[in-house]
């Protein structure tokens, strides 16, 4: 029998799957050996038995080991489970960067509700993710930040993900697990903060779930030899108020200037920051934060890093948002719960700033920005978000209009980071 | 999202298909609009999470409707879950014809250790079982007994079938009574009697599990429209003395002509016969079936069938052999248990009898022909089976050494018909 008819058939009955086979199985099919629809037999089989942790380990070994490794041991990086608004890579990183902790991130295009840092920095006219490997390490030994697309690393996860989408079978903690952790051993930084994000806006809808993620993303970081550590961030709204590529740079901008950001974004940034110089070991994390904001270093650091990619850092002044603007109205007076981070992605989706299929083009000046912030008080008919871009804006409107929760009484916002492993 | 990605989502997490989704996953397979991987995913997971009676009833109903159906209301057929040397089809049907119950009979060709009646009949010069509708049908009428190769009907099975059988989902209850009845009730025959193969030969290892199909092929034929029953017949041992084709079609032929056969053999051709003529409402079936072997129309009958079909009626006589033969020898004294049904079937496919993946030829001439029966003594060194074909003997002949079961004491052997409904 074949190697993926014997792990089909001990996998469907409920049996464990030993490291030699799940190895022959992701190169087999990595190498175009194994069809489609025996893959889509055993990762429905999975799905729905399960994997133990020793099996789970084997396949995320078997996904980093598939293709092209790097080693970035000195580095730091960090991951998130994906979400609405979500500027932690672009405002963290910098500032981790600036108090020495060297960052060598590999980051995606968006997809979905789900924004990607990649489009988020496309957004500044001139700068690429495109590098080569060899400009990419000697950015990161010069600069000290370098985020390049990733590419070759990986394949097998990149073919078995593509899969996964096509048949139902995404939603699998082993499987979403090895995904991210492949990936993330293949780029190969040494000090690793994964964010998982809870909500509406996120893959993990509830705190048991974002916990149960983040543990095993760090336990098998540990057994991959990297140092790791999690929080869980609240994505039940958006993060900030800017949800859109350039939007999103912009609000960046605002939080490394120390020209003011939203509290939620804030925090997040700084306690992403310092979790990554804990895990370096850098000393008094805290402290050193602060200094990196009040100095302008973190902001330096993000402009060096903008010139060495190609961008215009001229630009960083007045990146384009789209000319055609609609303002949403509050329909009744009351107080700001929050927006619904799902409706506000889906509004913003609509107006072109992600794209609904890999491929899509997207808009970078499209975008939606929410004027009023949980716990304040609006009235009736008071303006409280600001749409950007031309596609789609009627039904994107419906949906902020519809995403915002007002509340009669001020109820204080949900702490911005939920939980931390 | 799409009809297919919705059944998965929903079997996946053990809900219940409605109809319509069903028909549209059926049809759209079909037309082959749902790719492989999709359906392999979904196959899976009913493979894991079963389906309901409902469920099994409206995915045969949308695989017997998904090509052309015949319709034959007035006839009668049966359908053996396929064992090693299954001669009931060439025995039982002529003696239900030769009673007055015509029969309209779609067969296949063998694959594995499952012997096919189409390859069975071709062992007869001349013959042939790709009839035309029209001529098949006026066979009928006018023969009272036709076999054709199933050919376009139910094309939605016979593409879900390859699935499961390259994915590991072949042994699933709902899968496989879909399966056998979607087809069945294209062909449409008014009777119908089941012959559920129970035994180390088979595909239902236990009686429990041959009753439970039993139970699901007769309820599934009733509820579409079909009068049905179903026999539950020992393949723990071979049936009858020969395995292979013209081997089979001599050990029939002895039989029709009331030249004496092999106990078990005349118990289930009888059993099947009677059981298909009380389903048609024959009066006294028992004493029919005497008289058709009696009266030498049993066989007579079978001779115009091979004739319409083309064969050499002259040939039956002297049916060729293949001329290597070998024997194999008791490696003890003791008396005959039983000839393990496996052992003898995989001897009989080394030997050239069947065939090991679809398309693949078969000698006609090749098998097995056991020398003893249970219950028999027999002394060290006497030959107890003949090999013939010129591939594989030695292993063949370990093979079938191995599958002879001694013991001190002579056992009756077990009864031929294990139970019925």
């Amino acid at each position: 029998m074949s190697d993926i008819l014997e792990a089909i058939e001990r996998k469907k009955r409920g049996g464990e799957l030993p490291e030699p086979l799940i190895r022959s199985v992701v190169s087999g099919y990595t190498a175009g050996e194994i069809p489609d629809y025996q893959m889509a037999a055993l990762l429905m089989a999975i799905f729905i038995r399960g994997m133990s942790y020793g099996e789970t380990l084997a396949l995320t070994r078997a996904m980093a080991d598939s293709g092209r490794r790097y080693s970035f041991p000195e580095c730091v990086d960090k991951h998130s489970t994906g979400g609405v608004g979500d500027k932690v890579s672009l405002t963290a990183l910098p500032l981790a960067a600036a108090c020495g902790a060297p960052v060598a991130k590999l980051s995606g295009r968006g997809l979905g509700i789900t924004g990607g840092t990649v489009d988020k920095l496309e957004s500044i006219p001139g700068l690429s993710c495109a590098l080569t490997e060899e400009r990419f390490r000697r950015q990161v030994e010069e600069v000290g930040l370098a985020i390049a697309e990733a590419g070759e690393l990986a394949p097998a996860d990149r073919a078995i993900y593509a899969l996964r989408d096509a048949t139902g079978t995404v939603d699998s903690l082993p499987l979403i697990g090895s995904s991210i952790v492949s990936k993330k051993a293949a780029t190969g930084a040494g000090h690793l903060l994964y964010d998982v994000k809870c909500g509406s806006g996120a893959f993990m809808r509830t705190r048991r779930e974002a916990r149960e993620l983040a543990g095993l993303l760090v336990r098998l970081s540990a057994d991959l030899g990297i140092r790791a550590s999690a929080v869980i961030s609240d994505m039940s709204h958006p993060l900030g108020r800017a949800v859109g590529n350039a939007l999103e740079v912009r609000e960046s901008l605002r939080f490394l200037r120390g020209e003011g950001a939203p509290e939620d974004l804030a925090a997040v940034a700084r306690a992403v920051a310092v979790r990554l110089l804990e895990l370096k070991g850098v000393p008094e994390p805290e402290r050193a934060v602060e200094r990196a904001l009040a100095s302008g270093q973190a902001y330096e650091l993000f402009a060096r890093f903008v010139r060495a990619q190609g961008g215009d850092e001229g630009a960083l002044e007045r990146l384009p948002l789209s000319p055609r603007v609609r303002e949403v109205r509050s329909p009744a007076a009351g107080h700001v719960e929050r927006f619904d981070a799902l409706g506000v992605g889906r509004a913003a989706l609509l107006l072109g700033a992600g794209r609904r299929k890999k491929g899509d083009p997207v808009d970078h000046g499209a975008g939606v920005e929410l004027l009023v912030g949980p716990g304040e008080r609006v009235e009736e008919g008071q303006a409280v978000a600001r749409l950007y871009g031309d596609r789609d804006a009627e039904r994107a409107a419906g949906l902020v209009a519809g995403a915002l929760r007002l509340s009669p009484e001020p109820a204080p916002p949900p702490p911005a980071i939920l939980d931390s492993l």
